[in-house]
């Protein structure tokens, strides 16, 4: 009668209701992007044998669909970051990363980021991804270029700068053009295919975990070939299955911040069902408020001379942070429309380069015009600019503390876009709730008492990277695929159940 | 063995493990605040037997400690909102509630609490609940007189009034002072004493969930006279135990937001047991990172003349909202320091009523003395009010659209208090997340699915009242009462278990 009652990644299977093992392995790793792969990896040269159990009909996950910048530095600077000229030191990524994480930081957790990460550089090298030791100047959302390292994030902006010395950290693979992603998966999965211990099940999806009377995970149920089959994991489980940003009911619900957002950055696989998996088991979700939700407005980077206002003609954020960081603060103002006003020159950049997708809602001859234009209250954007190029002029932003090398006066004519969220700006998304886990991946529940047998990594796990308002790109994959690592290690050094 | 175990509330105990029952009953109620008490009067009333457990020596719970001002209206008006010449439409508060309650709102759960606060109210006075027929006109956070009835919340602000008629909802006890609490829960417990179904266990705690073999909730441990007892519930577990404001680990994990505040509201039992209970065996805990934090300025209601700046010199919010969405837009703003400006007269009022504890940041004869005197950059404060002056002159405030009636220029000397967080203002904070359920008060798991003979109400469930830029006044009694009614009606109507 197992067929009428329906499979649901809420509700665990009991091990009593295991009519037989239809597989058996050391590790189970449910998700083939980043963190399965790292995890399958590592669990395998620890000697464990490992299946990993992947949806879709190859592996790559959300990984492969991204530039796969990997956010490395500390111990006084990776290879690439030493032969760029620049020293890293640990506090200082740590003061980084803690304030980026907000509030909710997890400083165990970054610390052991931090502490590890020159050593995740060396280990990424050893399986062959490959960096080349150049630095890209140019402030980009990715690196079009081969160059080996650039800065991803709000590192030389305020508040950050004046807190931690600012270093570049993102590190790019040695490829043109924003190959990143694909090449990153392809040399994790050739490593994976290379493992004798390791093997993987295409178009198989992961239903529900198995526990035993204490509630230890002790394996899962797969469908494959349209039939369930009971998976004996010895060891444990890993769930690299990716956020929930394509469950748009899991977002409204758990993540309402995103509901900004037009377009979810994920693959389909990624609608929280290792998140819900764990949350079955007793596992708690944390952090499931927040996400990255950003208006990617450089490149050209000239538009960081540009400046942001709000319907009161306010600017309320420097605009030399990172892309994402402009995106939160655009969501708290209680502002009707939201403007990037720009020079000409800033303007003919923009209409070269940008993918922002952001229309025109005024230009003027004068700043008086476009504030009439704007439909602005009289003399307020002239007091804005009035204050700015003044302080331009000074090389100090007193209002907003944009870095110096990035005030330029605004001279008319001046343009103005339309950044209003819901007016046709590209606002991608994604999520950064997940399962709470120890640095060593294993799953938590609310008290922080481990669920035996179950861990997880990537976004299915509460990373090291926490909020909108402080990501940099290569947080996520180098979070992805350092907790897969570590996920693998210890499930494979734990005594079989 | 038993003994070794440690019994947690997030690991629930196996039926099996049960070596005997030591109480029968058909439901069990853990906690006697405002929700316990509701659910355990409207259980008894359907016929059942009830038991309710509390961990203090006393019913009260948070309710008591509050002014226990209980949202309601719609359906043309209660009794108390017509005598007073006020018509309330159910669109009007659904609307009001929903814009409240933000992205993450459940409309079907406040439809049902407007369609049904008509009745609501009509119970409370049946149970003998006195409410005077009388308006409350002053703006206040609570109602220090025994009127009946008052503003309490955003009604009459933007963006608010441009969308929903507003109305006043705030029902207050007919009693003097600020004791409407006490008053209200010694009319539940006198209502609870009265009924010999009901019985209550006072200095007992609720210790974890009892679930047999397909998890269904069937009972629960707890802990009297330094014993572990095991109980059996027929026909469910109700959790009225309260939210998390008293976990310190909980809030920094869960609702981070809360942590620019100084001043947790709630009884010592807001520990967030219940929701973690609720967790242990399937349920799903949502909006967990949302909770009140406020500064509460009012009263004077004279300071909603004054206006609010950032270090920029920038207003960002309509002063004439309510405190807690005053608080919430501060804690959103990039700056190092907020201030609240006043006219001397303005001061005098606060100096003579205020709570909030802000301490004067500055004082000017000029405006221009008062902008240096806080260090302000030169003519941002000049324009600000300028700006304001201005727009108080022709009745309409353009930038942050302040109601009209509170327009009026400030004119120096002028006084600015220093109400940035962390800095000695009083900032009060309690939570708004936990197990979701569904209209009925059946708790469900992250794919609303029930968690059978599982109910929550109170701040132990996620109720109608999401957000802190959306509280008002009486919500979160409102919702308590009369979840706790819906969830003590919905379990004494289940078949036994």
């Amino acid at each position: 009668m197992s067929s009428q009652i329906k499979t649901s990644p809420s509700r665990p299977r009991k091990a009593r209701d295991v009519q037989q093992w239809d597989r058996e392995t050391d590790v189970a790793i449910v998700g083939f992007g980043g963190a399965g792969g790292c995890a399958a990896i590592e669990a395998a040269d620890a000697g464990s044998s490992v299946i990993i159990f992947e949806v879709a009909s190859a592996s790559g996950g959300s990984t492969a669909m991204s530039s796969a910048e990997i956010y490395m530095g500390g111990s006084g600077g990776t290879r690439v970051q030493k032969a760029c000229g620049f020293e890293d030191q640990t506090e200082d990524m740590v003061t980084y990363m803690m304030m980026s994480a907000g509030p909710q930081a997890d400083e165990e957790k970054i610390r052991n980021y931090c502490e590890n990460s020159q050593g995740h550089f060396e280990w990424l090298v050893d399986i062959g991804v490959p960096f080349k030791d150049s630095f890209h100047k140019e402030r980009g959302i990715m690196c079009l270029t081969d160059d080996g390292l650039l800065v991803t994030g709000s590192e030389k902006a305020y508040p950050f700068a004046q807190q931690a010395e600012p270093c570049p950290r993102g590190h790019n693979l040695y490829v043109e053009g924003d190959n990143g992603g694909p090449l990153f998966m392809k040399i994790v999965t050739e490593n994976v295919d290379r493992r004798d211990a390791i093997s993987v099940e295409y178009e198989t999806r992961a239903l529900t975990l198995i526990v035993d009377d204490d509630d230890a995970v002790i394996g899962l149920v797969i469908r494959a070939d349209q039939k369930e089959l009971n998976v004996r994991a010895r060891k444990g489980v890993i769930l690299c299955a990716g956020g929930f940003v394509m469950n748009e009911e899991m977002v409204a619900k758990y993540a309402p911040m995103l509901a900004a957002g037009n377009t979810p950055i994920g693959n389909p696989g990624d609608t929280g069902t290792g998140i819900m998996m764990g949350m079955s088991v007793g596992g708690a979700a944390i952090n499931m408020h927040e996400g990255f939700i950003s208006i990617p407005y450089y490149p050209p980077a000239s538009m960081t001379r540009g400046i942001v206002i709000n319907d009161q003609s306010q600017r309320f954020i420097n605009e030399d942070v990172y892309h994402g960081r402009l995106g939160a603060f655009v969501l708290r103002q209680q502002s009707e429309r939201i403007y990037f006003i720009l020079t000409v020159e800033q303007y003919a950049d923009y209409e070269r380069v940008s993918y922002m997708g952001a229309e025109v809602a005024g230009t003027g001859e004068s700043v008086q015009e476009l504030e009439e234009e704007l439909g602005l209250r009289e003399g307020t954007l002239q007091q804005t600019i009035k204050v700015y190029n003044e302080d331009c002029n000074k090389g100090e932003d007193t209002q907003c503390h944009k870095a110096a090398e990035w005030l330029e006066p605004l001279k008319p004519p001046l343009v103005a876009l339309d950044i209003t969220p819901g007016r046709g700006t590209f606002l991608p998304y994604f999520t950064l709730g997940g399962l709470d886990t120890l640095p060593t991946g294993e799953v938590v529940n609310p008290q922080r008492q481990q669920v035996p047998g179950l861990y997880a990594a990537g976004r299915t796990a509460c990373g090291v990277v926490r909020t909108a308002a402080g990501y940099s790109s290569g947080m996520s994959v180098g979070d992805a695929t350092f907790s897969g690592r570590l996920a693998g290690k210890q499930a494979a050094q734990r005594k079989d159940a």
